[in-house]
Order: C-alpha cells, then sequence, then structure tokens
C-alpha cells in the first residue's frame, strides 16, 4: 500500500495554471500532488558567445527551490555562494531535455531561458519542472509568433517527464517524498509526445535492480507521461485541468 | 497625476493571504498592487554560534529575487555566486526591523528565520517584505505558542513598512515601479503599530530635497503605515483582504 | 553627560590634511576625534560599461578598514574573500551621496573613484568618509579642470555627513564609538551645503523612537553639517583646521 | 563502420596496471582504449560530521581531468575556483556507484575516498573512472583487511561500468570520442557483477531513441559489463591484462 | 647614475614611527623614501587549530596595498574577492621571516599577527614591511611583557630586509620604483642582527645574472641590513630617526 | 648520512620520458627519485589581452598536485574553490623562470602554456617540475617549428633547477621529503645551460643561515644543475635516461 492510497500506476492530482507571471513572455505554476514548480520563460536575443552567427538559437534552463519549500528549511544557495550540484544537475537535465524537441533553425539566432522555482517540493521536482517548463516554452514560442519573430515549426513535439521506482518490492509511478525517501530505486524519465526517450536517469544507491524490474519502470513512465502530455494538450487548448 | 491614478496619500491594494506553505511554520503571500512577496517563517532551535548560551533568541531575514519577477530577467544570484549588496542591504533592514518588535528573552533560545522571496516586483518590494514578514512571524510564534515553546509576549507590537517618494515635485505615498524609477527622491519607513519609527531611509540620487520634503514624506508614512497595520490586525484576526 | 564630556550638539574635533598622497589626483586624511579615514580620489577615464558613450560621467567609491583600525582586530575582507553586507551598504552610500553633488555633463566621460580607508576607528566612520570623500573628490575636480578637462561647474554644492542618536534617552551629535555601541538610536545625514537632505538613514534595533525623537535629530544634523560644510570651505580656501 | 574498425559490440582494449601509488592504499591505471584515468582509493578515519557516531563508513569520489588531457586545453578548474556541473555530476555518479556494492556496516567508521584523474581522455572518461575505481577501492579494502581494521564482507559484489550509444543509426558499445561526439544518443550503465543495475543515464540531446533502441543499448551494455566484470576478476587474481 | 642619485650602496632615507595606532599592541609607520607602510601588531590568544594545545605560540602576518598606493589606482582585493598570488607570497614571506627570530616556546600560547599595509608604494614594499613588523612584534612582545604574558627571551634577534638589484648593469642597494621597474634583477634579502640569511629571493625576468652579480648583491644586501638594524636599536631605544 | 644514503652533491636518480601525452603539443614525464612530474606544454594563440598586438609571445605555467600524490591525502584546490598561496608561488615560479629563457619577439603571438601536474611527490616538485617544463617547452617549440610557425632561435639556452639544504648540519643537493621535511634550510636554484642564475629562494624557517653555508649551497646547486642540463640535452638527442 503506497502512503497516499494510489494504486502503482497512479499519478498524483496534476494541475497546471498558465500565465501566472505579468513580466514572463510564458508561465506556469504546475503542482504535482502537494510539489508545486513555478515555471517562468523569457524570451531573450543575447545568445551565449559560443552560440552567435550561427543563425540558430538556444534553450536552457535554471533551477531553484526556495528556502522553505522543504519540511525543514534549506541554506539558500545564493547564500551559500554556490549552486548545488543537484542543483546544477537537474538545471542541465531540464535544459537537455528541452533543447531535444526545439529545432534550433527554427527558433533563430534567439534564447529562451525557462526558470523553475520550487514553491513547495513534495518529492518529484525535476519531472514536474520539466513538463511545466514545456508550457511555459510553448506559451514564449506562441507569444515569438504572435509577434513574427519565429514561424510555425519551433515546437517539434511535447515533452513531459515522471519518476518510476521500486517501493517496498513494487514498482510504483510519480515518487512522492515519502515514497521517494525510502524507494529502493529512483528512476526519472523523459519522454516526447510520440514516445520517444529523452532522458532516463535510474539510481540504486540501496539495492541495485533487476532487468525486470526495470522494464516494470519503463513501462509505467510510458503510461504515466502519456496521460501527461494528453493534460500538456488540453491545457494548452485552453481547458483548466 | 500618478501613473496609476491613485491620489498622493493613496496605498496600492493590499492583500495578505495567510498560510500557504505546507511545512513554514508562518507563512503568507502579501501583495502592494502587482508586488507580490512569499513570506515564510521557520522555527529553528540552532542559533548563530555568537548568541548561544545567554537565554534570548534571535530574529533574521533573507529575500530574494526570482530571476522572472522583473520586467527584464535577471541575473540567479545563486548562479552570480553571491548575493548583491542591494540583496544583502535589504534583508538585513527585515532582520533588524523585526527584532525591534521582539522580546528576545521571551523568544527564548529559539531562532525565526523569515524567507522574503518575490514573485512578482513592481516597486515597494522591501516594505511589502516587512509588512509580510510580520505576519508570518506572528504566526510562527503562534505556533510556537500552541506547543509551549514561548508564552505570551513575545511580540511586542506590530511592524509594518511603506515608501514615500517626491514624484515630479509631489510627495507621493507607495510608490510602484513606474514612480519609484523616475522618482526624484524615495525613501522608506518602518515603524510600529504604535506609531514610532524603527528604520527611516531616504535617499536622493537625483535631486537632496528639502526639510519640507522631508516633513511632507514622514506625514505619508504615518498614515499609510497606521493603514497597513489597521489590515495586519484585520488579517490576525481572520478576516480575509 | 556623554563619556567625552561633550554637550549634546557638539561635534568631535575635526581635523582635515589635504595632499596627503603622491600618487591620487585628489586626497585627504580626515580626523572625527579618534575616528582618521583616509580618502584618496583617482581620476579614470575608463567609465562602467553600462555608462558609456553618453557623453556623462560616473562617480563611485569604495570603503575599507584597516584589520587593526578597531579595538580587536577585524578580519581582512580580502582575506574572508569578500567584502561584508556592512562594507557594502557603506561605499554604496558614500557613492549615492557624492553623486547627488555632481554634475555629470559637466563631469564629461570621466570617473572619479574615491577610496575611503578607515585607519582608526571611533564612531562615524561612514560619515568622516563622505565629508572626507568630498574634499578629495573636489581636490581631483581642480586638477582636471586645471589640466582643461573639465570646466567650472562640476560640483554643484557641498556635502558632509554626520550621525546622531539617542544616548541614555538625550539626543546628541556626531557619536563616538563609546555612545554608539550603547545608544538607542542611531541615525546618519547626509545633507549638502545648501541644507538640503541627500540621505537619511535612521535605525532603532533596540528602541523605536518617536516622532519627536526623529525632529530632534534631524535638527541635530543640520547644525552639525552646517559646522562641517563651514570648515570644509576653511579647508578649501587653503585654511589649516 | 565505427571510426575504430571495432564492431558493434566490441569494447576498446582494456588495461588497468595496479599498485601504481607509492602512497595510497589501493590504486590503479585503467585504460579503455586512448583514455586513461588514474584512481588511487584513500582510507580515512575521518568520516563526514552528518555519518559519525553511527556505526558505519563511508565512500565517495572526486574526480578531475588534467588541463591537457583534451584536445584543446581546458581550464584548470582549480584556477577557475570551482569544479563544473559536468565534473560534479560525474563524481556523484561514481561515489554513488561504489556505494551500492559496499556493505557500510561491515566498512566500520572508516571512510574510502576514490579519486579518479583524467591523464589522457577519449571518451568514456567516467565508465572507466567505475570501472577502475572499483579496482582501486578492492585493495584499499584488501590492505584494511590486511590490518585487521574490516572482516571479509565489505565488498558485496563486482561493479563496473560502460557507455553505448546510437552512432549513425546502429547501437554500439563502448563509444570513443570520434562516436562519442557524433552519437545521437549516449548512455552511461554502470552493473553489479551479478547482472544487476546500479545506474542508468541515457541522454539523447540531438534525437529521442525509441523503446527498441533503449533495448538494444541495455542489451550492448549487459554484454560490455560482463567482459569487464571478468577482467576485473583476473586482474585482482593477479594477471596482467 | 641612479634616478635617485643615490650612489649604489645607499639606503633611501629611512623614518620608523612607533606608536601610530591607538588600538595595536604595537605599531609603527615606517619609509623608504616615499614607500610607507604602516604595520600594526595583534596579540591574541586564539591560535590556528593545528597548532594549540603544544605550548608554542604562533606569529603570522598579512599584507595589503591600498588601492591608491599605486601611481595607477589598483583594483581592491575585497572587491576582487580574492588577494593576488603576490600578495600571498608577500605576507607568507612576512610571516616565515618573523618567525625565524621568535622563540616559540617563549611566547607561550600567544599568537602575534602583523598586519602591513601599504600607504604609498615606491619600491620596497616587501622589504619595508618586514624591517617596520619587526618594530611593531616587538613593542608587542614588550606590551606583554609589561602585562607578564611572557618573559625576557621571546625575540631572539633583530630582522630586517632590503631589495638590491643590477640596474643598468651596476649592482645597486635599495630599489625606488625607477630602479625596479627597468632592472634585470631583483633581489630581496632579510637577515638577522647576526648577520645570518632568513630568506634571499633573487629574480631574473629578463636577464640571467652571473655568479659574480650574485656575490655582489650578497655584499650590498650584507651592508644595508647592518645599516637598517643599527637604526632598529636606535628607534627601539627611544631616539627619533 | 642522507637516509637516501647518496653522499651530499649526488642527485637523485633522474629519468625523462618525453612525448607521454597524445594530445599536447610537447609533453614529459619527470622522476626526480620517487617524485613524478607530468609536464604538458600547450600551444596557444589567444595571448592574455595585456599582451596583445605587440608581436611578442608569452609563456605561462600552471601547478597541481594530485590529492593522493601525497602521503596524506590533499584536499582537491578544485573542490576547495581556489588555489593556494604555495601553488600560486610554485607556478608562478616556473612561468618566471621558463620565460627567462624564451625570446618572445622569436616566438611571435603565440602562448605556451606548461601544466606541471605532480602525480607523485617526495619532495623537489617544483624543480623537477621546471626541469620537465625545460623539456616539454623545447618539444612544443619544436612542434612550432615543423610547422614553420617558428624560426631557429626561440630558446636562448637550457633551463634546470635543482634544491640544496643543510641537513643536520651539512649542505646536501637535492632534498627528498625525508630530508626536506627536517632541513634547517631550503634553497631551490634554477640556472640557465651557462651557468647563469635565473632564480635563487633560500629560506630558514627554524635556523637562520650564515653566509659560508650560503657558499656551500650556491656551489651545490651549480654542480647539480649541470648535471641536469647534460641529461635534458641528451633526452633532446635521442637518448633514453
Amino acid at each position: 500500500m503506497r502512503p497516499s492510497k494510489r494504486v502503482p500506476d497512479q499519478l498524483r492530482t496534476v494541475k497546471i495554471e498558465r500565465n501566472v507571471s505579468n513580466h514572463a513572455e510564458g508561465s506556469c505554476m504546475i503542482s504535482f500532488g502537494n510539489t508545486r514548480v513555478l515555471c517562468t520563460a523569457s524570451v531573450e536575443t543575447n545568445l551565449p558567445p559560443w552560440r552567435r552567427g550561427q543563425g540558430v538559437g538556444w534553450v536552457t534552463a535554471e533551477y531553484g527551490m526556495l528556502p522553505r519549500s522543504t519540511g525543514q528549511r534549506m541554506r539558500r544557495e545564493a547564500t551559500a555562494g554556490k549552486q548545488s550540484g543537484r542543483t546544477q544537475e537537474i538545471q542541465r537535465l531540464i535544459g537537455r531535455s528541452l533543447r531535444a524537441v526545439v529545432d534550433m533553425q527554427a527558433l533563430g539566432e534567439n534564447q529562451i531561458t525557462v526558470d523553475c522555482d520550487v514553491i513547495e517540493a513534495d518529492g518529484g521536482t525535476r519531472t514536474a519542472a520539466i513538463t511545466g517548463a514545456f508550457i511555459a516554452m510553448s506559451d514564449a514560442v506562441a507569444w515569438m509568433k504572435e509577434r513574427e519573430i519565429v514561424g510555425d515549426n519551433v515546437i517539434r513535439d511535447h515533452l513531459a517527464a515522471v519518476s518510476c521506482g521500486v517501493y517496498q518490492g513494487t514498482p510504483v509511478l510519480d515518487l512522492d517524498y515519502d515514497e521517494d525517501s525510502s524507494a529502493e530505486t529512483d528512476a526519472n524519465f523523459v519522454m516526447t509526445g510520440a514516445g520517444k526517450f529523452v532522458e532516463i536517469q535510474g539510481t540504486a544507491e540501496e539495492e541495485p535492480f533487476s532487468a525486470d524490474e526495470l522494464q516494470s519502470l519503463i513501462g509505467l513512465a510510458q503510461k504515466g507521461i502519456s496521460e501527461l502530455v494528453e493534460m500538456q494538450k488540453r491545457v494548452l487548448n485552453g481547458e483548466t485541468i
């Protein structure tokens, strides 16, 4: 029995509220259960130096957690003077994932920076961040298209992410904090709307996992992500979820 | 005429939503017009080393702006590797102000850390932060009292803050970004419920101000802060504003 | 009774020695009692990038304390790897204050950097620094004028600063360290020769101050600064004080 | 055709030389083709503070590249003042992987730190590092056992790692730099001697990969790692490879 | 002909003013011509952790240059966020040199930190700093002796330093900035009152120097340092030089 | 008797293996006994900004120690976030020394960066590094000459370095770690093939040394360096040593 009473292949309640920022070109607040992440996409014309003059664009991401997004207050990274290894790993993952579904030629010499700031954390912040970042980026691209900065085909496919893990011997979908902190295995999957894989990160600090368990996790991720992509489509269509 | 059509001594619409965090012992989202600041108060038993073993507590604050809380995306301070001088100045101000209304003996050997994170900025973020931080701290103290960690008299008075400035020759209350960025003078006042001054910071980068203008700003601040304290009382009384 | 036997509205003995540096374009050693600050003004043609090409100049300041300027040796900031929040706050204050009396058009595309280094500290280092920085800057502007780099009207007015505070219930002028460390309220005022206000910073960490006390502090500051400006005039006139 | 003429499921020539350091308790130089990594394991009794007094040990790793281990000289991280995100990601991966095969109770309150320094890089530095780090750690544990610091069962299984990728449409094993820099997909697998998974990291910055491709990569990794484990056994048995 | 008209083996005018700080336990302002260095010695009971509990003391030094001690304003190291390699080299040299004439047993578990801050630089700042630091340290030890913290034999010998160099083919003593910046060779010598060597640092960035030239520099240093030690003795005897 | 049984003026066994890097334009592994340093020379066309456009080149060096090159594991400087004062001192010394034998006009607007990474440390790492860096630099210059980037006369003379010290009262050549850690005096000499001095650094933290001892050290250094230069010539001639 999962602490949340969910069945093994059940996502938490997902909510996505678009246009939550007055300033950002695209934005949303996404919730996976009690995990809430604010995603804002900023359109900039100032590419990084090594990317300039090639007729192509760039997409990057930054990630942060508010100090009291967690049960115990965390030290503010700006005070500590650097981002932790974990933060850097996550923001590199978000950026790479988003780039996998963007046509950089079609984007032109523009940069989109997506900031994912965790307002409240209850497990799965990176997967919620990726799923929400896609919405914010999509709205930023729509903003560019309205202004005829780009054409039609910038975004090539949907992108969503979910975690899976082996919890008390059972493979389960979308771990919350209670599950995550005691799971034997924790895996994060990023996939496209077409069901292709963009990133797989499976980790077994406690107990190595078998090839069979790996197959179960892959199956759960495929199911969960297809549901998330479905929700993204409804939200971008103007529905409220 | 002010860009917002307000009369000179008129505050922006103020909203305070309490208990917006599942984790923090006290929290609120405060809005001064379009400026929105999330304030969370964390109760910790781990005093800074220089404060230990004296039977007294400590209150401190940290301040941050989300990168896209502003019209142009700002660099994330955690990425830059340090807090700007402005950030440090503001968080020192918030901490000092809160300490002025706390009885450190009554607080005992506990620390309250208030994080003020600007979700959206439209001028007056530090004054909104102080006004909201007082609510978050009050709720954290109430949380401690419920658990009999502290007694009755920890908080000695209300605390609120507002900015004033000389805009196109006229002293006005509670500057928004449009006013602030072109004001000749910008002053921030922090006052108690009893109408005493905790902090005054008046700055004239453009044009020095006269003794008469200073008196006008003081008068505006007294009016604005008494209204803010009134709202704080209603909110802490359970009303929705 | 003040520890120094001064009457409430009495400044400490002020000394200003000009041209103490062989290298700097303007310099002075200023003393407020035992507080001694070396101020050197450097003329540079290299404006900060965001200020270039606009036909205007820039004035900035840096502040430091020698490690043994204080009763207990302080950690050297260069060793610590960063300037403290207090240092940054003070140097931002000095820079803003100086800019308030400089005509940036008249200065042309030149930068003046004033370094204020505290040789010995006994309270009021920032106000001594501002008062001395004005002299060093004036001499640097005179140096530029001699070389026909600028014309006549670069400096628009005098600038001086003083602290006031409530010490044992009495508002007093120009606090020394003994007073400062036990004052209920500490306020710093920066004013022009014409008696206008450039900066007011009043802080009550211990006990909030009343509107009446604020008025007393303002009055003391006006008196003290007019005396300091008078001394500046004599010193710039070639007198020894 | 692979640039190196290897068939798709063929490892590069692997060499492991043990005891290359006079100081370290365990060490080896491992080569995967032209990639060479020096792995040294240091036994320390000084656990990190959060790990103390629990009767268990800790294993951690650090990773670095010599500035000219690459075709173009890279900036030295000690000069840059920080480790890159990539470096931190890799050293966290190595540490997590090693911990998955160590019985922390059996290790007792000791720490093993494995340094993996890349002498020459030609793709696959992190997988060579993990495979070599296991040897260095094993020798350090043997050193401890000889001195009766630990007993028999500290290391629970073998551990090795390999990369796979989709190169010009074909899944291939153990990518060298030429392949890696143009592969559509790059995946790193860490597995135990028993064929269980410790880490999977698959990334598709260029082109998302299908479920079928994922299965091929898993199969290649299983084959490659079982060969690497076989070599580890021979080397630890005293054979030269 | 030297730019300063001095003969080859002639020191610049040396001045040493003792007790220039109200706070420091020992202090002096030392001038070698236009080079002026403020040396303050602080007595602390807080030894570095690795030095504690051994019944011995420690002497250390820190060095800094005020930003406008030089012809062109230098960047403040506290702003840059670190001490330059040159600064660290010099302060390590000063500390090592001072330790060579202190009996650490006799000093007991006390630390003396000597700060050498260059007020004005005209070549030879490190040698002036060492020569002055010895005076400040001596006065701090005398301060300790008066208070019976230490006994008689803490300082074992005098210590002074001077630079020599080959300027336009001629070995000369005590280089000023004009000579130093165009000398083929620059050497710094630190010696004791008994004429023994504590440090020799000879550098030929431009043109390697011969064994004969080295012998000449050694001879000049011996002469110059014996004169400096003579002056130190007079100054510590209460004379004014 | 020296711990290594060497006679006082005897070098340790020296080995120099050239071309140990596939990537670097010049490289060698040099051993002075158990001290081993990997030296790689990188040819770059990107001069530091202050050196550009003058028709001359630049040579610089960086130095590092692998964490377990020493008996006790040292903290990795990249993790610590900065290079130690010792590291900076050494790499500045290596760079200065190399520059003393290079004709910067003949080098043209090219930079050579020599990285000296200590694989194993047993005393004398800086002198081994300089002696090996000269070989790596020579091979890099030969590489440039083959490609007609430079002409014949870039390197003006040989360059080698050795340490000497007073060990148990006797001046000895080329100290190993056992001697170095208990020597009264430690001196490093850098000399050219023609027997001229480039750098002398003599330090007596324990006991000042006499003029006679200094002469002995100079004599030992002259002998040792002439032997090292002889070996360099044989190695560059293609012999194996």
